[in-house]
């Protein structure tokens, strides 16, 4: 328990849907913040002179225009946070970055500045995104290098269908809420124990299968009969051999082809010797 | 570009140290809450009756009373926010929760009420930590089962020696720092494109064994000769082979130790024969 405590950042989930942004600056890492901002459902208000617009934030631009409303000036003073929700800066001009941090911690408004961390109400860090299913990885401020090569190795972990899954697995819940409606309670705990089991005994693999059919077959052999078929269960397979199956019986084939064609080799050179 | 864009959260690493942080509430919401901002290295402050205080609640209470100051009583009111930077409701009491959150909406102090997503700027996710790397894993609101299922699969993918890693690299780059002082310009870019290189060419495994001596070794053969040594030619021993490698060595011993087998069973047959 001692372990891991104090030191550390608070990692959250920041719900912005309806939400106001303004992203000050225009550059490579405005670029970035835009994007970031892009994967929610906040509207945003870039602040930046055209001549010193990234060619990535020209392209945010264009793409999404009922998302980012676009001024082509400077941040002007306090009345640009008005209404705003959350404010990044990316500017190069650390003391202007650092006025506006000043203005945003009046107003508490949460602020972000690129490269001034001590002005942060919050760091970024690597992300990943595969639909409902959302990853960060945060270094505590030693390194975006570091923390991409943990993105790489988080991402080899996944197969890249664990977003299919999980909608799918809200589906089944929306559909077993629908077969044993009621809020809370004890049927609420079984609801909740069923799913639990569900997904531990069945593989991301085998959710992202759950279509309409398959989900009624599941209710009805498994939540009606209390019990957790698995998807080979349910679809009356056996299951395909695992990798390791297939590579000892590829060693046997080996073993029992290299054996043979030794035999064949010493047989000939028997046979074909002068008697 | 256009994939995942819109109906996510914005994951972020938020900052308390030195903040206040108030928890409302004293069951095993609560303690899971506290257990959460114990990471960080904010001051938390619970307010809840003490006839209900779940008993790791109290645990952590007893084991950190300088972190963590505990008040015998309910919410009261608004005064409560005062100099609060961030508000956690645990109640049962849904009325209540909605009450504190208002409060806290008119106060612009973040707010997280469990269970009523609705009332929150932030929810929390599944956490992995190991020292300075932490990662958060959210559904999106699609359960913590899933979560858990993602937390064990990212976990599967982790030796748990990347924070170890992690802060080596640290001292790797504070060390460089010294040897090549000055901020920002072409030093800059130069130092940040070779420690880069440095990570993108050693394991993690590699990285952990990066004490005083190594780094020493590195900075001379390395930073001083502009290349990025590997740590085998730094401590001048082969590589040892990949698992691969392995594998293919195994399936030619296999086979050609088979091949041999065989062609002395056939000899053995054939000089056993009657003549």
């Amino acid at each position: 328990m001692a372990q891991n405590v104090g030191g550390g950042s608070l990692l959250i989930a920041w719900q912005l849907k309806d939400k106001n942004v303004l992203i000050v600056g225009g550059g490579e890492v405005a670029s970035q913040r835009i994007e970031s901002i892009l994967t929610t459902d906040a509207h945003i208000t870039v602040l930046a002179p055209a001549n010193g617009l990234h060619h990535r934030v020209k392209e945010f631009i264009d793409l999404y225009p009922t998302r980012i409303t676009y001024y082509d000036r400077r941040f002007s003073g306090p009345d640009e946070l008005r209404d705003m929700n959350m404010v990044l800066t990316a500017l190069d001009d650390v003391d202007r970055s650092r006025e506006i941090c000043e203005m945003c911690g009046k107003d508490k408004v949460p602020v972000n500045a690129a490269d001034i961390p001590d002005l942060c109400d919050f760091y970024f860090g690597a992300q990943i995104r595969d639909g409902p299913l959302q990853i960060m990885i945060s270094t505590n401020g030693n390194g975006p290098r570091m923390a991409a090569l943990m993105k790489k190795k988080v991402l080899s972990a996944l197969s890249g269908r664990e977003g299919e899954a999980i909608e799918k697995v809200g589906g089944l819940r929306a559909r077993l809420k629908e077969r044993a409606p009621g809020v809370g309670g004890a049927l609420g705990r079984k609801r909740m124990k069923w799913m639990s089991e569900v997904c531990n005994v069945w593989e991301v693999e085998d959710l992202t299968q759950l279509d309409d059919a398959l989900i009624a077959k599941l209710l009805d052999e498994g939540w009606d009969k209390d019990c957790v078929p698995t998807l080979d269960q349910l679809k009356g397979q056996p299951r395909p051999r695992s990798q390791k199956e297939s590579s000892e019986s590829y060693a046997w084939l080996l073993a029992t082809g290299s054996f043979t064609l030794g035999a064949i080799c010493a047989t000939v050179i028997f046979l074909s010797r002068p008697r």
